[in-house]
């Protein structure tokens, strides 16, 4: 079920289901980012300096959030699930480091990205200290089982990037190879927060499936969303800059079904500017125009809101709660930006 | 308690001391190598082709061997160091990986680099995999002693290397500063490597430390002739290009001494090639001459002698056996190497 926004005036007592979700968990959420700014520390000072640049930069932490919701959801008392929340948004740190040499991206969050910053060596080193810092704060909660999940979901996200690298320029990419590559690079984490979330909890294993379930539809839907905003000009206001995976010639979903349907016009535009990656000015607005013309955008909304839908079916037999509640709200919320 | 090792009669009697500790630990070697092909195994076959250019690409796997030599001498019968020594040398070849990128290097073990291969963004990636599989192998052993120990190092070598980067065009690093450095980027996997093969066999505090200093001393000593041996004609012998710290401009002993025992000529020609990165033709030759006949090489050999003193040292009071002692010859060798 679509859940109605708020208007913008009531913003201010309402917020967003994000904000909302923070404040249900003020004090967790408090606590993990202290520990976050605690632990990039080191007398390398170039790594709090640079890790604190994309820490700081007004991302939503909402890996982390997924970990500290579930984990209070299933009743955790102690407070290793700070140090977990601590460890996932290291290791989404990390890899967004990675990324952005990898694609050689400039922009990250409406700044500079850190490689254009600081250089691609000091990234690559740092998403390397992050990751491992992740690790020694997961080892710390002494809980083999979150540590599976974790080291798991982490190796998964690189086969993904990989499995993506494999996927560009490429336009026999089909549907199923994008899910996968979007299960990897992007649920895997997300399924992995709420996961580790309720098994430090020591919730039972229904219980423990209903949030890996959760978070990885949610993860699914959220990427669904990132690759349609990257066609549409709401993306500006997001701070991000608009046709970074059409000029790395990435094949995303709104490609794939564009492409799909493309008269015989279309598909060479699409061969030119994808398989061969050769672009001129004025080809990303006329991409757009194919999108949106071939009905792709709407389609990929629609599937980002099957998942979403799937994401609440499985938290549905959970006890209510407002926690539960509001992350449903957070997860039609992550499609409902879209709009 | 250290167990006495039967050495193989067929052993290549004489051979190197490396490769007769290869044969005290055959069946562990033998293991170990299965389950490294194994696990870097992925459905993204980029993964395992690249790993595999490096993973069999002739290197010592002297990190790994520590491992097994410790826990064997230790007297273990599991068989979980075996996953330790695949996990030390997932993160070694990760490190490689992310070096290469770092470093722009063309030469590896005598090959062209993985990144001129295959370019940088699978090198990264790759990297990230096999650091992620790295500790999944360790927690799959489930011994948070060991994932403490190692999850440390990890950290501590990206520490070292974000250090490194800030020596590089420095002159003003120390003697100091370049041993902190070593320690993290190398001495920090040679410890840990012994450390947790001693620590998975249930070894008492005192055997644990002994090994953890004779991997951190020897780790230092292998550093110290390495970047001697940058400087020498026999590294072309070794399949390593001459001179790649130089080009890099990279502050290493060598040049830390030389430029310590500079006259003005000399101390001109260092601030050019190193502080300002300005070099020429003729340049190398010239900086290895400064650099034989200020005796550096000589003494970065002696400083290297004396660690690997203190590594059989810190051996010494453990109990008898072929594996103390075939360790030991491994340490001398690896400074004698460098004549």
């Amino acid at each position: 079920m679509i859940v109605a926004q708020a208007p913008k005036v009531a913003e201010k007592t309402a917020a967003n289901p994000i904000d909302r979700l923070h404040g249900l968990l003020e004090d967790d959420v408090a606590a993990a980012d202290r520990l976050i700014h605690e632990r990039m520390g080191s007398s390398a000072t170039l790594i709090p300096d640079l890790a604190r640049y994309l820490v700081d930069s007004g991302g939503k932490r909402l890996r982390p959030l997924l970990t500290l919701a579930a984990a209070a959801a299933c009743g955790h008392t102690g407070a290793q699930h700070i140090k977990l929340a601590a460890a996932v948004e290291f290791i989404h740190t990390a890899t967004l480091l990675h990324d952005d040499v990898v694609d050689a991206s400039s922009l990250r969050r409406g700044k500079m990205s850190a490689n254009m910053v600081w250089g691609n060596k000091p990234s690559i080193l740092v998403g390397d200290f992050l990751l491992s810092r992740a690790f020694q704060l997961m080892v710390e909660t002494g809980d083999v089982g979150v540590l599976h999940i974790l080291a798991n979901a982490s190796a998964v996200i690189a086969e993904g990037e990989v499995l993506q690298l494999k996927s560009a320029n490429n336009l026999s990419t089909t549907e199923d190879d994008y899910l996968i590559i979007v299960g990897a690079k992007t649920a895997a984490l997300f399924a992995a927060s709420a996961e580790s979330g309720a098994t430090i909890a020591g919730a039972p294993g229904e219980t423990v499936s209903a949030f890996k379930s959760f978070g990885h539809n949610l993860g699914v839907a959220f990427q669904l969303v990132d690759d349609a905003l990257d066609y549409s000009g709401r993306q500006a206001l997001m701070g991000k800059s608009v046709g970074d995976d059409f000029r790395e010639a990435k094949v995303t979903l709104p490609v794939i079904l564009a492409y799909k349907r493309a008269d015989e016009d279309a598909k060479r535009f699409w061969q030119r500017t994808i398989q061969l990656g050769q672009q001129r000015d004025g080809d990303l607005q006329r991409a757009i125009d194919y999108i949106e013309h071939t009905g792709a955008i709407a389609e990929a909304r629609d599937q980002a809101y099957r998942y979403v839908r799937q994401a609440c079916r499985a938290l549905r037999p959970l006890p209510p709660g407002s926690l539960k509640d509001a992350l449903m709200s957070v997860a039609e919320f992550c499609v409902a930006r879209a709009y």
